[in-house]
């Protein structure tokens, strides 16, 4: 088979924490990394000029979204996803699974796929992972992912196994549905939820498959499940991992869960939270998290952040953006999301000098030490369809 | 008395029309100009930097509206608004007469002032020439204007004339009350309605403070009368103003209404509609507007306007812009004002350069023949509080 087209280059080591790059047909990836989500081709309210100048190397698109609306069709039509949203960077895209499994009663899982309704006008349609896949090449991005089941946080162990054989099942089909593998690069999920077994099972099945894999995404964790299971479970699978190819862990962006992850050996995060939360004027701090719209702030003259030298930080007040959510003013959501994206990726540019100089876990202590002064960071349940 | 803060400079005559240079305390004005509207501190979408990258001279800030949120004391606080919203270039505030008459039965006029219950909470308020004033003086806005009765398009004589002279009164009151008139230009506001001897006796009645006015307003026109009346008065009115004093008609944004004004020697205009269309998804070409949520864009690869060299126009296609707006994604709606605001600006730097060269009338039937090959451009009352 030819060379994978995205590879990984381990560069440092700090306990089980990893520094390295990934290098893609876009451009290189320094890790760890988080990556801003961009569901329907756009992060939202930002344009993707500010993304990169915030210092985002890779970005999300949402594979179900994108296919109901405005069609991969369409976006092949344009050139694909890069070209379509102007965003010359790497670019991942999801299965749409997570999407699809959690329309729970609008949705059949068959062996062939998944059949459901649209959330946007109730059309019958239909993914299976032939499909995701062929979305996902006509979408070009530069990360694609494997459909695979996304079981619900607290499932059994009998409702486990089953659905990680399928799962399995559909990781080959994934394979061989693959058109484009020397331009976009496969990775792989790993299931199991909280059991240390099944999660082996799930990774060794897969193993199975490892030459077709860019990279192995850790799925089925934070929806849901206690936090220490999460912990716990990231703890025994994550080192297991191929050393050699990307780790990613998906859907987690809350700061503390972050420098855990990385902790274990996680490379690459992604979450639609910080920018959710930031658009309701709620943004991350040194000293954690600040409500922007709490009358206290209307006449605060320092910045979101005094710790943080971002553009929003450099040039706005607290009391100018509360001004701004009070009057429903959407330049407010977006310089909080600036923010929030911004403060995101720096931590994580910190970890990854800090995992460079072999000091992660000062770093993580000082960092956790600041941030749980402040209001205490919430344990999130990812909002499943709308971004 | 002290020399006035702001001065125009008449540069070149082409017939009628003006082209020349305001000077003010945060910069100088090339006029013609369109001036956008930052009615809430914020030009609705837009970071200040790209307002000014897309070439405003001068954005207009909204008395009423700040006078209520967050509060004239809170920008003083913050160092005016100038400070408040991060734009060091000119600014002009409006004297919230506008907004404040257009409440109807929840105001009621006064000889001392106006009383009026909030739109935003109903609470009840007061604004006098004398409140009016010390508003505009806390936000600390270049240019700030009278606060004047402004009556319905289609007044009779009747109403008019006592109107206008209680318009002189406060006029007088106004300019006593003016506490910064060293760094903020007073602006006069002619009513009259569509009778040329009202217009006349407005302006005869303000000119005896020419002293103490930097420019003058036509006020009182584009609220709903027939489009003759208002070139009529334009053609009457405008020429009789003081030749070295800067002219701006208030609420004019289309561009044919704006090409006439600057034939009659209009040198300022502003209106919320450029930047209102095009959050709704309507845009201005060079033939006519276009509707982008029409289904025969969806795979358009041209930009929004295939003479414009514009950002957005430069960067991105119908097709993306059309997704964004079916998507409710907000960069759709920032796209479309961009490139709005960027049209009128750019139309009025060419009939200035225009101008300058003696081929204003040329320059104006040559653009009114393209654009007039496409949707025709319709006939604007403006809203009157809702930005
Ligand atoms: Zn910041
Ligand atoms: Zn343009």
């Amino acid at each position: 088979m030819n060379k994978l087209p995205v590879n990984y280059e381990l560069s440092h080591r700090d306990g089980k924490a990893r520094a390295g790059v990934i290098t893609t047909p876009h451009g290189d990836i320094k890790t760890p990394v988080f990556m801003p989500v961009g569901t329907q081709a756009t992060v939202k309210t930002m344009n993707p000029e500010e993304v990169r100048e915030l210092g985002a190397d890779i970005i999300l698109g949402n594979t179900y979204h994108l296919f109901l609306r405005p069609g991969d069709d369409v976006v092949a039509k344009f050139g694909g996803l890069h070209k379509f949203m102007n965003w010359s960077h790497p670019i991942l895209t999801d299965s749409g699974g997570f999407q699809v499994f959690s329309l729970g009663a609008i949705r059949k899982i068959k062996e062939e796929g998944v059949y459901f309704r649209s959330h946007i006008d109730g059309s019958k349609r239909f993914i299976s992972p032939e499909k995701s896949i062929d979305i996902q090449n006509n979408l070009g991005a530069d990360i694609v992912m494997l459909f695979d089941e996304c079981p619900p946080g607290q499932s059994s162990r009998e409702y486990l196994i089953p659905s990680i054989e399928r799962t399995t099942r559909w990781a080959k089909r994934c394979v061989t549905a693959h058109k484009r593998p020397d331009d976009q690069g496969l990775f792989a999920i790993v299931q199991g939820g909280i059991y240390e077994d099944l999660r082996d099972k799930s990774m060794n099945e897969l193993m199975e498959m490892d030459e077709s894999f860019s990279g192995y995404a850790i799925g089925g964790l934070a929806v849901g499940e206690p936090r220490e299971d999460m912990y716990r479970i990231l703890d025994y699978i994550t080192p297991k991992l191929p050393e050699h190819k990307p780790r990613y862990l998906m859907g987690v962006g809350e700061p503390l869960d972050m420098l855990e992850a990385v902790e274990h050996g996680v490379d690459m995060m992604d979450c639609v939270q910080p920018s959710r939360i930031g658009r309701h004027g709620t943004t991350f701090t040194k000293y954690g998290r600040l409500v922007i719209k709490n009358a206290k702030y209307s006449l605060d003259p320092r910045p979101l952040d005094e710790d943080c030298d971002c553009y929003v930080c450099k040039n706005y007040t607290r009391g100018y953006i509360r001004h701004l959510f009070k009057a429903n003013e959407m330049l407010g959501q977006k310089l909080a999301t600036y923010h929030n994206l911004y403060f995101l990726i720096k931590m994580m540019n910190g970890a990854r000098d800090a995992i460079i100089d072999k000091r992660f876990i000062a770093f993580k202590e000082e960092f956790i030490g600041n941030y749980t002064q402040g209001k205490d960071s919430e344990w999130i349940i990812p909002q499943r369809i709308e971004d």
